[in-house]
């Protein structure tokens, strides 16, 4: 800093190289911490869904607590006090602790994991919630620049005897981490998981609902999770446990043709065992076999036993351009569905279920489709009557590799199918107690925003999100039929019992016997005639019929 | 890659660090380049700005040119050529080239400054165009994302008799600059400056209009440049100079202590030549004199003669929190101006004027005021009439830091003053010929979101645009006004005249003598006197009064 502080010359320009954390410490904006309200909801959802990929994306029933307590209050500068920004101005710091039964984080990966940017494992191919492995590291850099506190990392992982306890943050200028403490000690029974606090500046006031609504909507599509969140007001949220089932978590998969570029050829070019070119293609890549190798290889010009790693730049631009020609004559398969997990029919139905108790559920998960050489799937579901409050249009859930999204919903594509949707044709009339999911998986979701708040509308999963809400809607339909069928039927046989009294009494004035003035049938034994009669008609089990009491007129 | 490629074990992670280079390669929408028009954008604005920086910031009169040529058409694959996505696919390959007459970069610093992220001389408490210091090393990325062509880059530094020419691009793993080419020669007359090539795929047909405004743009606040650019089709847009003025440039100032977090206090105190804490205080921030810095030390409870160096985290912590409280209890002296460059009135009403060609123009450009620590000026300006378009709103042109912002108007401050402002009473009723420049420069602008598109409701900032556009209206208002009057005037003049020749006609007759039957004054000695008369009463100069024919009725 006080060298940079000379001014410069006219003519001359200081240049200067930072590392990751200072660039990052620098613009933490980018990270999603811009202001003191979304800091707060963005390091729950960061940690939050680490413990989730900490465990069901390695079978693990998840068990989580979120817990959110304020320290003190902070005092405002004069400036800060005079203004109310948009965003809010802190509130206070919050001590923000997310605890996990997942696999734990071996020791030495730790001070990584948690005190170095761009350090993580969801750099691969695979359906993951978080994409930049920035997440928790974030949170750390904001608690530097905001209190000064490190995180406590106590982690334990499977098959280790040992619990381990760090304080560490990030050396800004090295971006190496900075460990303050550590612990270790032997495990008492044999707990897997992670527990991480940081302590931050933020506004929990304007945060808390956003915060609440999140943990929420997690909760409705991972019934098989257990989840409490206990807040600065000291309320505990409690989600328990709903199912034991899981969805199977997804598989890192080869790339697929039509996703590559210049640079990742290179990359595989050097990093291949395969001896030669044609080997490569079949081997490093899906959907290519031998004939379609084949068919790239003289598109390109290329010979089949080339030595990948001998390859030119020029080479190398060659083989891609022919595999996109390849693309643009004859179609490869479809991407690998492996590296995708969604959440699955019975799963959506069982968290909207339990969640919303509406009278009426059904969920789509379609089958996968792909764009540009991603693969994803789209899963639909529909939660109508019931607990679920009417309301002038559906309420819409919608979610990211499991992630909800919660800002900008009608800048989304999912948005733009539920409301273009004529509900006329289904039956439905507003306002109506109705609630839409929408479930985009992807190992590559085509998000809007940087701020990852909307999807785009990619014309591929435009027609997929359309498909399975139309086929969902038509399963709404049958039933809003169907129930109005039987309330039209049970007003009918009411109508028709009403008169049962009435008409029996004439009968049997009518049967009469004139000899011994008597009637010859009871009324009880033309009731029961009639009711038979009536229950005939309407094709409806005797026994189902309604009990009807008349008050005398 | 391949060795990714192994699945990971139940209750396995395989962690992997990656680089910076990496890191905005795999996330290159980070940096704005999200989709094919935005890249073409993108790249212009970036190399655009670069270019303004290294010539006004040094005192150099800028003439830039910018040709982007189509190298070919792009194919699109099967895939893509179904999908015709929101944001636009590519529709072709082209060569985007900006020329500048700047300082030039250094020799050595060519491959760093053009092939290697997170390398700039942008890193300083200074506002400049660029902040992040990513722009042209983006676009170096996407290019080889895109294309896999280097960039070239041909530059001369002042005061240097070479001429340098580079081919370079970035190591995606090593983020180290990879030269593919390099030449020099002995410069022909001493010319300097900087010419960087990029080759992109990108959507032009898209891109266009936003291209164009925002040269457009740029030039309405530079007025003092030369900027040409020519596009695909052929066309050629050129602002020529219309001022040798410019804006006197930014200088770097020490950190405002509100402005201050406990890392950058670390690094100031490991840095400093200061031998006493109380020496430090005074020498490395602004708005800091001994009294000042006594008071600070005695709140944090440390002695005025510690060594800055063996200071401890809790110290650090303590010191900064004592610069806070002090703001909270007094009043600290505003953040220096020195680091701003605001436009100035002159230049702006130039601006407007030539590329306007208003009736009115005015402008206001405000004292220097802070929020939070950093300084920022607010600028209006006002056209009106001539040979601007009416439209039912005011035309809004903003401005961060002199670079146009073109998306999400109304989610802008500006716009929330400007549509705010009760327009009546400054006698403006739409639809009405008005164009309002809102420039806000700061050494940290407040962007609202990531892809800085719009500046954040500060309430501070809101405060001075509302000022400065009131100001800036009232004048427009008494021009409006005034015009009106002289209207008005101009018309009573005419209507009286009119009557001129009928009344002289008469007055004539009247003053026919009875001896000899003729008139003793001439029509036009009447028409005269009337005239005078007129002119008199209305105060008008005779000579200013409209010759107004009568046809005869």
């Amino acid at each position: 800093m006080p060298k940079q502080r000379v001014q410069s010359e006219r003519g001359e320009e200081r240049f200067k190289a930072i590392g990751p954390a200072e660039f990052f410490f620098r613009n933490i904006e980018l990270t999603g911490f811009d202001n003191y309200t979304r800091a707060i909801f963005q390091t729950v959802k960061e940690m939050l869904d680490n413990s989730l990929d900490a465990t069901e994306t390695h079978g693990i029933l998840p068990r989580i607590t979120i817990v959110i307590e304020r320290l003190n209050e902070a005092k405002a500068s004069k400036e800060e006090e005079e203004k109310k920004e948009i965003k809010g101005s802190k509130d206070g710091i919050y001590r923000i602790t997310v605890d996990d039964n997942g696999i734990g984080v071996p020791q030495d990966k730790i001070p990584y994991a948690f005190g170095r940017m761009l350090y993580s494992s969801k750099y691969v191919e695979r359906q993951t919630r978080g994409t930049y492995g920035l997440g928790v590291k974030a949170a750390v850099l904001y608690a530097q620049k905001t209190t000064g506190e490190p995180a406590t990392v106590i982690s334990s992982p499977i098959k280790d005897k040992m619990t381990y306890r760090f304080k560490v943050s990030t050396n800004i200028s090295t971006n190496e981490p900075d460990v303050k403490e550590r612990g270790s000690w032997t495990k008492s029974g044999d707990w897997h998981g992670t527990r991480v606090s940081v302590i931050i500046e933020g506004n929990w006031r304007r945060a808390r609902s956003k915060v609440v609504e999140y943990v929420r909507r997690t909760a409705i599509v991972a019934p098989y999770a257990d989840i409490t969140l206990i807040t600065p007001d000291g309320t505990l949220i409690r989600y328990p446990r709903r199912t034991k089932e899981m969805p199977k978590p997804p598989k890192e998969v080869k790339p697929h043709p039509l996703g590559i570029d210049i640079e990742t050829m290179k990359r595989i070019a050097q990093l291949t065992t395969a001896k030669t070119l044609l080997q490569m293609l079949t081997t490093e890549f899906q959907a290519v076999g031998a004939k379609t190798a084949k068919a790239i290889l003289s598109m390109a010009g290329l010979e089949p036993d080339l030595e990948p790693k001998k390859l030119t730049e020029e080479q190398i631009k060659a083989l891609v351009n022919a595999m996109k020609e390849y693309g643009t004559t004859k179609r490869y398969k479809a991407p690998s569905k492996e590296a995708l997990s969604p959440i699955g029919e019975k799963l959506i139905k069982i968290g909207l279920k339990s969640m919303l108790n509406p009278e009426f559920v059904t969920a789509v998960s379609r089958r996968p489709s792909s764009y540009s050489g991603h693969p994803f799937v789209v899963e639909v579901g529909i939660a109508y009557g019931g607990e679920i409050p009417p309301s002038d249009a559906p309420v819409l859930l919608r979610y990211a590799n499991k992630t909800p999204l919660l800002y900008n919903e009608r800048n989304d594509v999912s948005w733009k199918v539920v409301s273009e949707l004529n509900w006329k044709n289904y039956e439905v009339s507003f306002p109506a107690p109705l609630v839409v999911l929408v479930h985009v998986a992807s190992t590559k979701v085509p998000f809007k925003d940087v701020s990852k708040d909307t999807i785009a509308d990619v014309p591929e999963i435009e027609a997929e999100i359309r498909l399975a809400l139309q086929e969902a809607a038509r399963r709404l339909k049958r039933f809003i039929i169907k129930k109005r069928k039987e309330e039209e039927l049970a007003e009918k046989v009411i109508t028709f019992l009403k008169y049962v009294p009435e008409i029996a009494r004439s009968l049997k004035v009518l049967s009469v016997d004139p000899e011994t003035r008597k009637p010859t049938v009871s009324e009880e034994e033309i009731e029961e005639k009639l009711k038979k009669l009536i229950a005939k008609k309407l094709g409806v089990p005797e026994d189902k019929l309604p009990e009807v009491v008349i008050g005398i007129e």
